[in-house]
């Protein structure tokens, strides 16, 4: 079977809703992204945490399968991440930023994930994600995110890497800021056109687009009466998109492959926010997800 | 085949986007959703316009094959409303609202239009609206839309017309506002809790979401590169959801004719932003919203 490379932060979280805060839980791109996508393929995990990192999420991490070779320990504090949301949880407000070890962070691909098939680079400098990308070699379809920061000031960078890669996945925000455009349509078009033959813009609540060729398809979001922490949620949306590709070795996917994998996206979206952290993928199921995605796809089924 | 009888406003709009003004030209929610659901079933119009309204406008909605027997010719100048949208066509600015003739209109639905299967009750005091739908008589299947302001200020009056229709057509604000919910999903159970059988909640560029029994169906919007005018798409919605239930005589719909429903709702949207005023509906065909609507849902369809 095919396997995926994601790298990224690992973060102990501190998130704050209205309803409960809670502190230094497991949290990060590479986390969210790694726990979604080992429910279809293996997983190797390129990362660094802190000496105060708890063992406890080592192993949780390990046990959900995830090939724990690439993530550092170093001296020092991990990666936190501490944000507030409004009373609706539509609006994220960030406390406190502590890069700590993720700040120095010097990405090394272990040899077991040379070769992956499958790349997701997570928000990092754009110069560490395509060292990452160069480090894993002959991969057959990479895949990218990135943040406001880097599209402001790396922006230069960010274009190199973004002209290596196959696929990008950002948020209508930065989607907006990159393209230079508001109307997301258009946003689309204009990044195919910096190199990647995937785009996707993700809408939170709203669901998201899928640009690829000619064509533009909107998936809306799967619709949830509760939610409780949207943390995470576009990391174990691209976690579901690139896991089921890989899951089906689509190396070359075809408008159907993507189309299944952006149902899975929005389902592993879904899943993430009915709990904190990563709480609720733990407690998922490949059968679970299953049940989901059909229910997904039942629902936008129009005759 | 199966009738509707539509009430609500015929206005003079002036519409200010960056690119082009527009000034008093044909507008009003019974304009627009009469419009849409004219490609689909005979539609009577219950409304009022002034002496200046243009004998260009009245013969365009009669040649669209709306019956306007029930349009009122006051003198006095037609309901006239002045916005301005921001460089990005998201926000809308209300610059005047000059309800003129529309403020002392007393409905009055004339013989032709009594009977009807299918209502759909635009924004108007829901007094007036409660009004015409017993005036209509022994219809079949009723949908109502409102506005903050009622909702606001009429709330007693409002539940009790909501009470005796079938569905309402609110977008997000005003759903949430009638609710008291920030999560659109809650919102939507809750409103049905007030009487309608259907619910839906309409999301602008984000697209809808329908409520029936314990469905919760999202729709994505149609993809759009260009809109020019986003005035009178939630009505031009209103009419191809209910003009496609009127098509099939759906006076009891199933899950399958409500889904199909608003695969055309979002389809005559969709077609109605694409130019300014009516101009984009009027140069549309049957055949061309059955083009849209296959492309629609081949969009939505996942293997």
């Amino acid at each position: 079977m095919a396997s995926i490379t994601c790298s990224g932060s690992i973060a102990l979280d501190t998130t704050r809703t209205p309803f409960r805060t809670v502190e230094k839980v497991l949290g990060g791109a590479a986390a969210y992204f790694s726990m979604a996508a080992s429910f279809f393929a293996p997983v190797h995990a390129v990362s660094v945490v802190g000496a105060d990192f708890p063992e406890e999420y080592w192993k949780l991490l390990e046990r959900s399968g995830i090939r724990m070779a690439g993530v550092q320990r170093k001296p020092g504090r991990t990666f936190h991440y501490d944000c507030s949301y409004s009373f609706d949880l539509y609006q994220r407000f960030a406390n406190k930023t502590e890069l700590n070890v993720l700040g120095e962070f010097e990405p090394v691909v272990p040899d077991g994930a040379r070769g992956s098939e499958f790349v997701y680079l997570a928000t990092m400098p754009p110069e560490k994600q395509l060292d990452v990308l160069r480090q894993v070699g002959g991969r057959k379809l990479a895949f990218m995110d990135t943040i406001e920061f880097y599209i402001r000031g790396s922006r230069e960078a960010l274009l190199k890497t973004m002209g290596e890669v196959d696929g990008v996945i950002l948020n209508d925000a930065e989607a907006r800021m990159l393209a230079e455009e508001p109307n997301l349509v258009k946003c689309g078009r204009k990044i195919a056109g910096l190199g990647p033959s995937i785009t996707i813009i993700k809408k939170g609540e709203h669901g998201a687009l899928l640009f690829s060729d000619d064509h533009v398809i909107p998936f809306p979001a799967f619709p949830l009466e509760e939610l409780l922490d949207p943390n995470g949620a576009g990391d174990a949306f691209a976690g579901g998109f690139v896991g089921a590709l890989a899951e089906r070795s689509a190396t070359s996917p075809r408008i159907a492959d993507l189309k299944a994998a952006m149902a899975y996206a929005n389902v592993m979206g879904s899943i993430a926010v009915e709990d904190f952290s990563v709480d609720r993928i733990v407690r998922a199921s490949r059968e679970e997800i299953g049940r989901r995605f059909s229910a997904y796809v039942e629902l936008m089924r129009v005759h």
